[in-house]
């Protein structure tokens, strides 16, 4: 089956089949990752620039490895010191870049709707690394590998994702896609950090961590994101802990055994214990490493190479 | 034809055949990057550094793109965080890289003369990509190729370049080799920004807009450099827009059509608008396309390696 | 015979076998060095994290041409910008970074031990590049090489380390190699960079530089690192390049020819004046030089692959 999509900009529409096909897809570069030579020639002589607008590491290393070990050609941008410091449009600067024929522009921005801008005026391939609080859906389909990869089909089940709803585009992304596998998608968190919006989308709120912990099956745990919140939204962070930390003592009170999971980076002690985080049914370290076959995968279906 | 050259260091000076041979090369490599693999094995086991000590993203990027197009091995090495913060002084730094046994060094620095120095304490090749208000040659030459693709021979063809003369390594670079390929040229920009000695370069010096339109055929623009200048040398952005701004107004009222250039990052609305700098005589992005390719050219012939 | 060590942590304790068997190693590369095309496919499909967390020009580029030189694929990471400002461990850090399905791990850190603490959390080969005042062993490795290179075999050869040992990883790795490879090794400096356990080491102690220059063969310069020393320990420069500072005519005055060592970069007319650092008993640059051969040699290695 040839994938007929150009850029992938959210989960938010994808129909089944093409999640599936992703999915797929990214099962075949997670061999790959455990062979000795993790290195395939499919994107030789493909051009990928990564255009970060906002500081990250580890989305930009998997990135970055998942364009080497497909053989891919590609140049980091930065914001600091780069041309747009020189007053220049995010447009101009995008179709300078693509005029030195660039295949493919992965983008993260603080704006939401920046990758889908990128989308309209480029010739190029277009995947969000995350814009704003809008969606982050490399991040959607490797928490749904993940979880497909320990529960299987995703039908009826049960996922609530705990935090700072809000200002989270892993929550979108998440909701978007495990909506569309077949789940059922619950949020929890303070008032202030879910949107009014939420039911509409046909997810369930909880305002009370133990509702959702009755709930739920897996568990999502949302990094607290202090640098993006622009007031405070809950009284301390001891506070958040008390209410809505996910800790062993809280889980022992359920007769059933969570799938615990978290985008990363853990602020331990806050959203998530130490205890929790390291058990044996947590996935997060899987997570980053499916992470990096999913992005091959996106990298490989999006250029319209063959195999 | 063997190329003999080691360095490029400036346009100023370079007989006709050698850029004549340079612009022939380029067309080979322009070709390369129209293909889905856009990579030759040509450098493989060649090792370039690319030193740059001032902040730079498109020169950078272009340079990166052409070496990683060529297969050489890259190094980045920028300024901030670098031995040259613990005082160590410039040769000792390319002294130091070049003991890595480096190939070839592109330097982009503030002072002009400094790729000039390297070329005497080093025994690597060096590419100027811009030193001070000194030269950026590989602009100069994918400028000259840019428009003799678009008008052929270069003879008698009359080039104006608007602006900041004075501040402008890329004015001094295009006047070299638009002179040696036989063209007029022109500069045109206020008193305080064109240098006094500017007629002994065989170049006419315009003080008026009008004068200059009248003479051209093309119009390089130059972007006016806030953050090159030490001090102001014209009462305002807005005065400068209205007096030397390139305008589809001012434009129109002469019987024929320009070529329109501009080496980028365009301030849209000072020096050049928006309908003129996006219109089908503008050449601005094919410039951005063609230095790939003349840096993959200058990168190559400067190398010793036959293809 | 194959290397059965998975780390290199320090030179301290290392077995003469292991050092002698890198450095056999290294010279098979440093012939790779010398070849027009500098690269081989030994480590095609192996991925190292470059995981910075110091700024760092010549080591991080001597490990980087090293990496791309075998052919690894390679991925840089430094402090500033990352996860780590978002309050995430060095421990999650890394475990994250690992999770990508990383081989080898190169670091430098302001702490004496973090390499070895990764080493216990990590299931990657872990580089140390430097971690605070305790050890840089491929430092040490180069000069040792170099320093075979120049005189044969060490038994018996007299250097003297001279500067701020209290505070240089450099020192220490020397030391430790020096001692294991039959060198005697004395260290000179001022009484308060001296640590005071240094005799433990069956290092001679100089607070001399006539003294130390009268037992030596071999000088070894270090760097006076004023970024790295907290408080005053030495009254001025001047003062410093005075009584410790190696001039020509302070070596004159012995009738033997000193071999000059420095690992860079250097403080010229501070701790070592210009025309002996460049003098032909200068080993300066081909410390350099064979740094990459060394990295090169310890890279494969512990990568545990054949050639």
């Amino acid at each position: 089956m040839k994938f007929l999509k150009k850029h992938l900009l959210g989960l938010e529409g994808v129909p089944k089949e093409d999640l599936e096909h992703i999915l797929e897809t990214a099962k075949y570069f997670r061999e790959i990752l455990d062979r000795p030579i993790k290195k395939v020639p499919t994107l030789t002589g493909v051009t990928v620039v990564n255009l970060f607008f906002e500081a990250s590491t580890r989305t930009r290393i998997s990135f970055e490895l998942a364009e080497k070990r497909l053989s891919a050609d590609l140049v980091n941008f930065s914001a600091s010191g780069s041309s747009l410091s020189k007053g220049e449009t995010l447009k101009d600067t995008a179709r300078n870049i693509e005029a030195m024929m660039i295949d493919m522009v992965v983008i993260r921005h603080s704006s939401p709707g920046a990758p889908l801008f990128l989308s309209r005026v480029l010739k190029s391939s277009i995947i969000n690394a995350g814009d704003g609080c809008h969606e982050h859906p490399t991040q959607g389909l490797l928490d749904i590998y993940t979880l497909r990869e320990k529960v299987g089909d995703l039908s009826g089940v049960k996922v609530v994702i705990i935090g700072d709803i809000a200002h989270s585009r892993v929550a979108m992304s998440n909701i978007h896609g495990l909506k569309t596998m077949g789940a059922e998608v619950a949020v929890c968190g303070p008032a202030t950090l879910i949107p009014v919006e939420m039911d509409k989308l046909g997810v369930k709120v909880f305002y009370s961590i133990d509702e959702a912990l009755e709930f739920a099956d897996v568990i999502n745990v949302l990094r607290i994101q202090l640098e993006r919140q622009k007031k405070a939204t809950f009284p301390s962070l001891r506070e958040y802990h008390d209410i809505f930390g996910i800790t062993k003592e809280r889980l022992s009170k359920y007769k059933k055994e969570f799938v615990i999971m978290h985008p990363g980076p853990i602020n331990r002690g806050i959203e998530l214990d130490t205890d929790v985080a390291d058990s044996k049914h947590s996935l997060i370290l899987r997570q980053v490493t499916n992470g990096v076959a999913i992005r091959m995968a996106v990298l490989y279906l999006l250029s319209g190479r063959e195999i």
